[in-house]
């Protein structure tokens, strides 16, 4: 089963592909789609549509992982979050894919087994699990990473 | 020219259409669209997305005008007006139409002459400018007229 795990932002959007084989856990993918500073809002968010959409089509995810934030303590990055999280869940939606969503601090505690876990636990964690040479760059991509392996492992067996 | 006044929301759109020729606004139309609590995030911005579109294809406005919202008490609520507003402002962006964002206080300040006026003095004034025989229902749609009527003003004298 492949899994597709976003890391919703407006300024950069994480997406990290693995793949689970039972027990195993495979690296496929993991990168950012950085939206420009200059352009303008709907601009930006036709940035972050394309790069779902170019990720769902290159990749063909069974299932799309994305990270779910109830709050903020800044209003004004909660609403630009919320709008690329609009745009994500529309395209994802569009794509007739199933979606799971994971709180962050069930990928510390799927990881780590720490709800709590800082995030270098978490980076330290996904590079084991997926046996790669070094920590996945950038964050937001390794935490795409980390929310792909919890959600795939929610989706196969929900609580 | 043609203005769509959009006031965003989750739960329930706005949307109010008016044609600005000189100082003449003429009211065109005003509906809401209603996404049902008992579908998936994805699908309810569907029904956003949907709506816009038609109102886009049913109406051809010149410039779409959007209700510009920075902070909420309710950080649920931010998200998912956020969320809203996001897939709003792609549909615009992607059907190449003029996007003006208004604030609510300006809202205010252009339709009455003050910037805390409340909610019945802004309907009643949509009322008088728009020579409607009562007054516009529901209170989103009312709200998405003042959009479009204070937007096109800001559109056509830009400050």
């Amino acid at each position: 089963m492949r899994v597709l795990g976003i890391d919703p932002g407006f300024d950069r959007l994480g997406f990290g592909v693995v793949d689970l084989q039972g027990s195993l856990v495979n690296w496929v993918s993991h990168g950012i789609v950085q939206t420009s500073k200059y352009d303008l809002y709907g601009q930006r968010l036709q940035q972050v549509r394309d790069g779902m959409k170019k990720a769902i089509l290159d990749f063909s995810p069974d299932v799309v992982a994305v990270e779910q934030l109830f709050f903020s303590s800044n209003a004004k990055t909660a609403m630009q979050v919320g709008m690329a999280r609009g745009v994500i869940l529309l395209e994802i939606a569009d794509a007739g894919i199933a979606l799971v969503e994971v709180m962050p601090n069930q990928v510390k505690q799927g990881l780590t087994g720490w709800g709590a876990a800082d995030k270098k636990a978490i980076q330290h964690m996904v590079q084991v699990t997926l046996k790669l040479d070094a920590l996945p760059k950038p964050d937001d991509a390794a935490d795409a990473l980390a929310i792909a392996i919890v959600g795939g492992m929610f989706f196969r067996h929900p609580k």
